[in-house]
């Protein structure tokens, strides 16, 4: 019987963009995910900080896992919207995102995501994410 | 003396993050930028959708070099915070982010832009952006 | 037979608290609707510019109306989330939103808002909502 | 000499919205302030629920406070940008808005307040915000 870990991972390694960006997943527990990414050249902007778009998409991956964490086997997980605050510049190795849920309804999984430089241990992101189980889209929403 | 296109430009091909997504800057006009991407198979997620990060990555740079247009030429922008709405599933061949100015303050530069498929001509995502010249910022906040 | 305009002040006539904030149902057009709200002394914070929180619940209830009349009768709306930008501190004597449909989906509603002061024609706050049919709610989310 | 919760009250008492509301000032401490609303007939939506504007308007001074315990005395603070999850409909008879800081920078203050429902103990929003003290603000961004 596959694990809630498994379960998770067989979807995450699914994910080509994911494997492009090096995100690792690091550890699955109902209703917390979290997900890291280690610094490398290709992916920062012109002042040598890893890109906020790499931040930003490892915090949807996250709350995205989250979110699969607390609804029923089988479905799948859509982003509908999120918000981020990108709160300083990231020139650590790596990346951490910690995500938990906040809301499990029954149309909506609300979640949000904190993410932290691991060599300073000081957040550089925090999210507040609305997924939907995929079983209720058609389209993205 | 140097046009704003190749100002934006001279930015743009420094993000070694937009170099990996394959982005490309396709025009530059004061308060407007249009910036595309076209669809890899490494850019996708587990459905064969192309990724919410790479599509949100997209949009923020849009709306990141629609603001540099707007503030003194020598200046940095970065990325205070954004909200995105991931409306559609993005099966096209290529993304197109649009950027316009909502208003250029003295302290921050508020702007949106929408992502539209291109095959299809629908809106695929839209986002609402806080941006803050660099040179008030130490840190990205 | 009534008017979408009548549907729609049928339900705006109902909320005690718009009554109290003296918000006004200006006009109702399929995927656009327009409300307004004086100035009121009682409506203002401690600089004297019309409250952030009362321009807020104008733009909300437009986003939501707006959303009201693309979905079938009889079905309520509630918002899932919502951001928003203040732009400017408002000092007129009127505050107009204007509401439009980004995305009518089988799930969700995303509508946008702008709001103006009327005197300076000025563009004060800009929203991006996400709104739920209430037939698919049993909570909120 | 004024404490802290002095400096914050003397602003509050200031906010005719917040009066008008019924809006009262719980705590102040460093970093975290809690605010509450009691439920009237004249705050609600058609559902008889506490209407979705003033549970923002309630987030978003208390997002406001908690910002304005960080920085120093004699600034004012003014919302940038904030976005709110509205997760439960409220039927308690109070609310309470707990603030707290995520990052006090040079120019922004990025604060988040979880809203709850005092009959149920449970959250019924959250909210993410944007603030910027006022010395830096001619207009509000």
């Amino acid at each position: 019987m596959k694990t809630l870990y498994d379960q998770i991972r067989s979807s995450f390694v699914r994910q080509n963009f994911l494997a492009l960006l090096g995100a690792e997943l690091e550890s699955v527990e109902p209703g917390q995910v979290v997900i890291s990414c280690r610094r490398r050249e290709d992916l920062t902007q012109q002042q040598g900080f890893l890109h906020g778009g790499l931040v930003t998409s490892i915090a949807d991956v996250t709350c995205g896992y989250t979110a699969l964490t607390v609804i029923p086997e089988g479905q799948e997980v859509l982003t509908v919207e999120f918000k981020i605050n990108l709160l300083r510049p990231v020139t650590g190795r790596k990346i951490i995102a910690a995500g938990s849920v906040i809301k499990a309804g029954k149309s909506l999984v609300i979640t949000e995501a904190e993410v932290t430089d691991a060599d300073s241990g000081k957040i550089v992101a925090k999210m507040l994410a609305t997924m939907i189980p995929a079983a209720r889209k058609e389209e993205a929403v």
